[in-house]
């Protein structure tokens, strides 16, 4: 059997590199895109952090080709992203919703033209959102709530029959509460980390559902507490 | 009693112009902010369609600033937007949702930092959403339905006390199924044009909504049948 192929955009991220480690252990060509290459990686696509939405598109798309060189890949994961605070009085509350928008929004479409153009038919897309977007307002984040409400309504479109992407794919919305990288530690030094979301826990589930996907369209929400995760279907009607 | 002010972000569109003459009948001192002057507005801040979103920030907060003189404003409304279609493997995804997101994102964006620094205590925020978007995907108008599923979550968002809007301000969405405008009678001359929502019926709305708003952080669609138009308050929990 031939190996499989991944492409996981924000490979080189804190949760990207765990994604990434878990399928090149089970065995499966794994393509990274990031700002920064992923040497464990089988191969790696760079994007500039000053490109425009469309030459990113264009840059990754074209790399992309290359390196496949016909080929299809069954699963594509975007956990690219990031974090901002900031109400709407914050004097850079329009910096913040751009950096946002390009972190997940963008890299969320890219990642959806990568599956339509190149993934085998009843593959996987998994794009990332975010519990508190789902829950309510977001008044002290808003450009990442308006980000992430985007990345759920983009999950719930191209899960329709005519979204654009080969027969039988399954999309998948991850919703974190709060993933447990070194990074949120360092931000957070006081918090409970016993209740944010291991990486490995993600990547597990990411890779469990190439095989046994949850429902075409769905969120899946990671609650964590006391170490444990539930994975939940929150999807809305 | 001196006179009201209100900011109408996108005054000379369809929508906009019916709403700055509504406004305009009522004795409010309308300011006008669009591509294009509104005539008929008591003044009219111009936006440059090239500018980044910063530009357009910076340049719209500045012009108002002068215009205002140091008054406050009663309501921030925002009817700027568009549409475009086109699903994930559209050739022009990129730029079609680029689009969507700044004539709806970027401008609710900027009307709320208004809102924020120039409105008086107690005022209103109308925002431009869409029915669609809160029903499920929309994969044959990606773009558009990612911009207005934000654009529901800021509503959400500037709602909350700590949003940094004025006190006891009310932020309410609009969601339009279709508006009767030119623009779209030419687009879709086959249509119903009864089951469309003529402009000075929002027009009428929102007017009355600076004295008696719904309830705050509402989303409130528009349906008409048949040439009526029931307002159904369409918040999800």
């Amino acid at each position: 059997m031939a190996a499989k192929r991944v492409v996981v955009y924000g490979g080189s991220g804190a949760l990207g590199r765990t994604v990434v480690d878990t399928f090149v252990r089970n065995n499966w060509q794994t393509i990274s895109i990031d700002l920064a290459a992923n040497e464990a990686a089988s191969s790696a696509i760079s994007v500039g952090a000053d490109q425009s939405w469309v030459q990113a598109s264009e840059s990754v798309l074209s790399q992309l080709e290359t390196a496949l060189g016909g080929e299809k890949v069954d699963a594509v994961v975007n956990v690219a992203g990031g974090w901002a605070g900031g109400n709407i009085a914050a004097a850079d509350i329009v910096q913040s919703s751009e950096l946002m928008w390009k972190q997940s929004v963008q890299t969320s479409i890219i990642s959806g033209q990568i599956a339509s153009k190149h993934m085998a038919d009843g593959g996987l897309v998994v794009m990332t959102g975010a519990a508190p977007a789902l829950q309510g307002g977001t008044s002290f984040m808003i450009g990442y709530g308006m980000a992430k409400a985007a990345v759920h309504q983009l999950v719930q479109s191209l899960a329709q029959d005519d979204s654009g992407l080969p027969a039988n794919s399954n999309v998948v919305g991850i919703l974190p509460v709060t993933i447990d990288t070194p990074g949120n530690r360092a931000g957070m030094p006081d918090a409970d980390f016993a209740a944010w979301t291991p990486t490995q826990v993600f990547a597990d589930a990411i890779f469990n559902w190439t095989a046994q996907p949850p429902a075409n369209g769905s969120l899946q929400q990671f609650n964590t507490t006391a170490g444990n995760t539930a994975i939940v279907d929150v999807t809305k009607a």
